[in-house]
């Protein structure tokens, strides 16, 4: 087992990546203080994973299961309700510990409800996809979907700890575990070259879900999130670097209605557009965008926009993104491979040429 | 003009008590960092002074004037959600402020609106209530209600400033200014024994409106909330004392059903069962609870529980609030005039005691 720290003073928490963790109570216990837990996850994971976590919990004197429809379509204010009824129709109180069992969807409603029951709960993370382990589980970014644009309520709030429990992604569909490596290797193209390189070597490992080399990319992506972190909680700067391709993304999910395009695959063809944007700047090699759209394809994910959505319905999606500030789109480009920037200035017509270009 | 600063190392903000500050444009500016603003009132707010605050704000790029329905039963994620609809229907991004003018309804949905939408946009505060002046402008404490109890979902989130006008008190109802007087006695009661005695003395020329007696009354509330809320700003200990008489409160509210009693009523009744049961365990002599009474009666303020509950209905209700922790009920009580403590050790059949003479 591998633990990594994540550091942000008074909220700092550990992040535990390794084999057979969800079923160890030794973990698990140090970090509920109470006598109250509400085990949270949907019913595709729980049939899968509740009864271990279950049976590892500390004594208590009240443990909730909570199961929630499946899919990124229900991660809304109203699916939340259900989550406060339950809470208050059981009697917890400010002393319970929620516990996230699933993948993003989970982890960031369940990240939700504990920011806003009663004020404000303990709450640990049991990431069980790819995605949720290298993006959700580090920076505390919790929230909802909303019907004019992803993620448009929600808090910033810190777990008390991370589980990473590596034999999860044997169950996890192949789809989702592209989708989680389209995060991974953003990872590699916005902070570490090396860790590019490494993923191009050992993407048929990843995809034949090789316990070390899965362990080992989920690591290095949790440290490099978990440094961004660090220096901007509350992204008032750099943190914004970590939306690269998502802009794009963000817009294509929206456009599709969510839960036809995965997260992931919307992102791999934002960083695919992303990186050709970057390059079309004089930025980066060409050469380096055909090598990532290779690397995309070999997992399985897109590389280009819908063929429905026109370059117009684009830039209308993109400029109701929370990455807009006062009229102009600040969006992450790579001056590098291994180095995102946040630019405010890049031409709306290079913006639609690169879009028309994904529309091929 | 007076200003306070309510001390939070980052989040701290100041809150302005005075005259005629809701025209102020010069007050409201700095407090404004964006180009958009949400002004957000409710019905019987917005036509008195919404264009007051309209016409003062600095030049900007998207004004959106909200108007929620009246009442504390309108506290509730629904009508969160109209807000959302709006700021987003609109375009209102993270650079976006949000105004909260009127009691402490629009206070709370505003500020927790303003803690979850894009994860957390600035806040100013301009509360139009006795009530709300003298308490949820200082503390940070935002929410909704839930059927199943009052302030279950919420957030601590610090407004940018406040604004208190104190001009806005002589269009307050007359059961509301005495709602808001409860409060006020509140602090003499936990926290400063002169200012309780200066309120004995004062009471007829608040009741009649004065503006001097009302801006030191409201500062001096502040002053005292803005000590307890430094020391703690997330209720882990002292804070509770402002809880005070609330727990018997919020039992009757939840029993009455929102907006029947208003809060400050049903905190005049707390307080009076309060300091009796203080009373009766030997902390404060009995002529002291009669003397409150009789302070409370003047202001037209309820010193009883509603007829129509029962003891086993009060004991169910405060069970579920939020200060159980584990079983044992926490309650504030007096060891003195002017010195409230927290404690988890009172005898259940004290508590039946003293409710069944609220009964009487």
């Amino acid at each position: 087992m591998h633990t990594l720290h994540v550091e942000l003073g008074e909220r700092s928490y550990p992040i535990y990546i390794g084999r057979d963790l969800l079923a160890d109570g030794a973990l698990l216990a140090p970090h509920i203080s109470g006598r109250q837990v509400a085990l949270i996850s949907n019913e595709t994971v729980a049939p899968l994973y509740s009864e271990a976590v279950r049976a590892a919990l500390p004594p208590l004197d009240l443990i909730t299961e909570i199961v929630l429809p499946d899919g990124e379509q229900f991660k809304t204010l109203q699916t939340l309700e259900l989550i406060f009824d339950r809470l208050l129709e059981e009697g917890h109180n400010r002393s319970t510990t929620l516990i996230a069992l699933g993948g993003g969807v989970v982890g960031d409603m369940v990240g939700f409800a504990a920011a806003t029951y009663q004020r404000g709960v303990n709450f640990l993370q049991i990431p069980t996809t790819l995605l949720s382990q290298v993006d959700s589980s580090v920076g505390g970014k919790t929230g909802v979907n909303h019907t004019l644009g992803k993620n448009m309520i929600g808090a910033f709030y810190q777990p008390q700890a991370v589980l990473i429990d590596t034999d999860t992604l044997h169950t996890l569909p192949e789809r989702e575990l592209a989708a989680g490596l389209a995060e991974v290797i953003k990872y590699g193209l916005i902070s570490d070259e090396p860790f590019y390189r490494w993923l191009h070597e050992h993407m048929p490992a990843l995809l034949a879900r090789e316990e070390a080399s899965l362990a080992e990319a989920i690591e290095r992506s949790c440290v490099n999130k978990a440094e961004v972190v660090a220096a901007d909680e509350r992204e008032g700067g750099v943190r914004a670097i970590l939306n690269f391709g998502h802009t794009f993304g963000h817009a294509i999910e929206t456009d599709q209605g969510y839960g036809n395009w995965l997260h992931g695959e919307a992102v791999a063809a934002g960083l695919s557009i992303a990186t050709r944007l970057s390059s079309q700047l004089g930025r980066v090699p060409e050469s380096e965008v055909l090598a990532l759209e290779a690397l995309l394809l070999r997992c399985g994910l897109p590389v280009r926009a819908p063929e429905s959505m026109s370059v117009e319905q684009f830039m209308e999606l993109m400029g109701r993104d929370k990455k807009v500030i006062d009229g102009a789109l600040r969006l992450v480009l790579l001056d590098a491979i291994g180095q995102a920037v946040v630019r405010a200035d890049t031409p709306l017509a290079d913006i639609a040429k690169v879009l028309a270009h994904s529309q091929r």
